[in-house]
């Protein structure tokens, strides 16, 4: 077989399918996010970002920039070893406590990332609890749905956000059969939130053990940044926690919060766990600073929620569809990969606005978006840019506006 | 079904077999490693670490430092998004340059470990080439084995290091078929070396792809560290080229590099890429001033190499028994998983000398050894220590111990 031949190929039809990724290479300013610079071939060119990740702007924040040159200058750049193997540094001990204090459970367990965590998390509970069931919310994360097809163990895909579906699928099991119930707080590309009480009362009814993403919600949500489940009160209720350190506290790596004997179970169990190096000590003491601050600070999540209701108002004056939603994801909704990558290349050109366009398989096809994503960092000036450039390109490719009252 | 009480019987099984890790909470102190602090309760104790993968101390090096202080004040702590969604760093850029170069290929794909790198690089091209076989050797690493199980290929194992047995295997297909070849060069727990010339011979023959892991020999071997595959001429005949920023680069990260359209491929199709947040800009410029100084610097191999031949030298005079290899990996081998532990705690409480006792699942049962590791950084009296307590304790207990000659 001539492989060369077939990924040429293979990548020809995406690239028909008008999918073909091109990245955006940037370089962040650190102290003016989001601001940054874009690199173009041999050219650079000021841009300020609108489709970060980095929620709160932690990223920057000096607390957690000292925290991380400090334990560089201590112990060196790298963890030199998995966390069984001289990989385990003082700085993971410590931002585990920090997790599993920011959860309510009684212990935490670090990964190098969500998508480990995820994947690791899931696929060892589901493949190692012997003939373990697993419930999957349709919406569910790739990191999850790759965890539970690692698993191999037997799945259903209850309709999203339904827990009156998932009672019905639950039901088929008697109570010795052990199952696993999967979904996620906000839904990244659709903004949405999970009715994670009435999934709780399910899951409690048929002695189902529950497991929550809260990767876009921790730090976000919650008086101590804990998540949409500490907002609502019903932490000690969800049998697993996962989330991330990469996105609103800013750095990078994943952890489970949970049982001591659950994540004792996933330590001693999870290759995904087990067999890689650990996350550098810098990034640890930075994750835990960071959350730190977010326990005991609100004036991140405050300036945020204004941000994100400003640009909604601003786009709503403007006729600007965008998703309805209780998060702070604003999706601009397109319904097409090549109109959607046209709208983003022509701001990035003509206005230095980064706006990724979101394509399949990110979001089923036809469902093509703007994911705007307002920050604290974010001045009133950068939204009076945005807005206007977006009214220009509605107005020049006259795309559908609605009423403001619609 | 009670979840908790399933837990606890595991672990206890897991404790009666006496395998039970309990981890060595430590901190490294640069500039002074391989010392460092180790913690146990409420107390800490100054100890010489000699089970590290950062084989050469690179993560205390002042160029990797100096180039992580930099860019975490010029781009902030993380990327702050995946690498399609505002996460691509002109760090990454030019660090995957960079790899491409050392492994003289077209491009190089980054990973946020190199776990991740072998479960989603062997997991892609297994699963999205129609009918792929692989044929992996019967030692390889578990972040091999997890992304061929992932893919659900068809998958035959090879006799460890057997060239014939693999050519056995390969001649069951038809040229038509496709087949990827998956081993390492140097396998981290027994320290030998791959025939890498003969299993591309036998690929070549077959038609089939190569896919080698250099995760421990990345920096270590070849003129400018490119690999044990560097040093024998042999990289511009593997199809895939992977390694770790992790081990003896002293940072974290993992990447696979081969032809443009290889990586294109891998970037566009796979999940464990895509659907991740992207390494910190900080640890891509470390990394890259890792590989950039070791590209031209042989002081580093060449102290490794003769630290290596030392304690090798005197271990053999004092009759303590390891495995031959042509390797920098020491495995004195003990056999009992138990006994492991035992040694390892005495030289750490009466010694303050860190070797982690290895068991399984890490090697087979009865294999169970201390995996030593040398490096440029431990000096003569830190060797002394060393020898004087293994000869100690190999004393005490009344170890078998062979003559210089055997
Ligand atoms: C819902 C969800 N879970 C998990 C992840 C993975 O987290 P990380 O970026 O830390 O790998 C992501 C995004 O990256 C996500 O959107
Ligand atoms: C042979 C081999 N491949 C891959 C890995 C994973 O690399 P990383 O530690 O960067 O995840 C390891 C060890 O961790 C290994 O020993």
């Amino acid at each position: 077989m001539d492989f060369e031949t077939y990924f040429q190929g293979e990548l020809a039809n995406v690239r028909e399918e008008g999918r073909y990724r091109i990245f955006t290479e940037i370089e962040r300013h650190c102290g003016r996010f989001p601001h940054a610079t874009r690199y173009v071939d041999e050219t650079t060119h000021p841009i300020t970002v609108w489709c970060s990740n980095d929620y709160l702007g932690m990223g920057q924040h000096p607390l957690v920039l000292d925290a991380m040159h400090a334990v560089l200058d201590e112990c060196g750049a790298g963890a030199g070893g998995t966390r069984n193997i001289s990989g385990t540094n003082h700085h993971h001990v410590v931002l585990e406590h920090e997790l599993a204090d920011l959860h309510g459970k009684e212990a935490a367990l670090l990964f190098t990332s969500g998508y480990v965590s995820n994947w690791a998390g899931l696929g060892t509970l589901a493949a190692k609890i012997p003939g373990c069931v697993v419930f999957s919310d349709a919406l569910n994360h790739a990191s999850m749905i790759e965890g539970i097809r690692h698993s191999r163990a037997k799945c259903h895909i209850w309709r999203h956000n339904d827990a009156a579906h998932l009672d019905e699928l639950l039901s088929q099991y008697g109570p010795d059969v052990p199952k696993l119930v999967a979904f996620e707080s906000v839904y990244s590309m659709d903004g949405d939130i999970a009715p994670i009480a009435e999934i709780l009362d399910v899951c409690e009814a048929h002695g189902a053990m529950s497991y929550i993403d809260e990767v876009h919600a921790v730090g976000l949500y919650g008086p101590r940044g804990g998540g949409v489940a500490e907002r609502e009160g019903l932490m000690d209720r969800i049998t697993v926690i996962e989330g991330t350190l990469g996105k609103a506290f800013g750095v990078m790596g994943g952890y489970i919060a949970a049982s001591e004997s659950l994540c004792d179970f996933v330590r001693t169990f999870s290759s995904g766990f087990i067999f890689t190096t650990a996350l550098p000590p810098a990034l640890a003491a930075g994750a835990a600073a960071s959350i730190r601050h977010l326990k005991g600070s609100e004036m991140e999540r405050a300036r945020h929620k204004e941000r994100v209701a400003t640009v909604r108002r601003r786009l709503d004056a403007m006729g600007i569809p965008h998703l309805p939603n209780p998060s702070h994801i604003i999706p601009v909704m397109v319904g097409d990969a090549r109109k959607c990558k046209r709208i983003s290349d022509w701001l990035m050109d003509n206005h230095g606005i980064y706006v990724q366009p979101i394509n399949y398989p990110t979001v089923p096809r036809g469902t093509e978006r703007l994911r705007i994503t307002p920050s604290p960092v974010h001045s009133d000036g950068d939204i009076d840019r945005l807005i206007d450039a977006l009214s220009d390109i509605w107005s020049q490719c006259e795309l559908a506006r609605r009423s403001a009252a619609a």
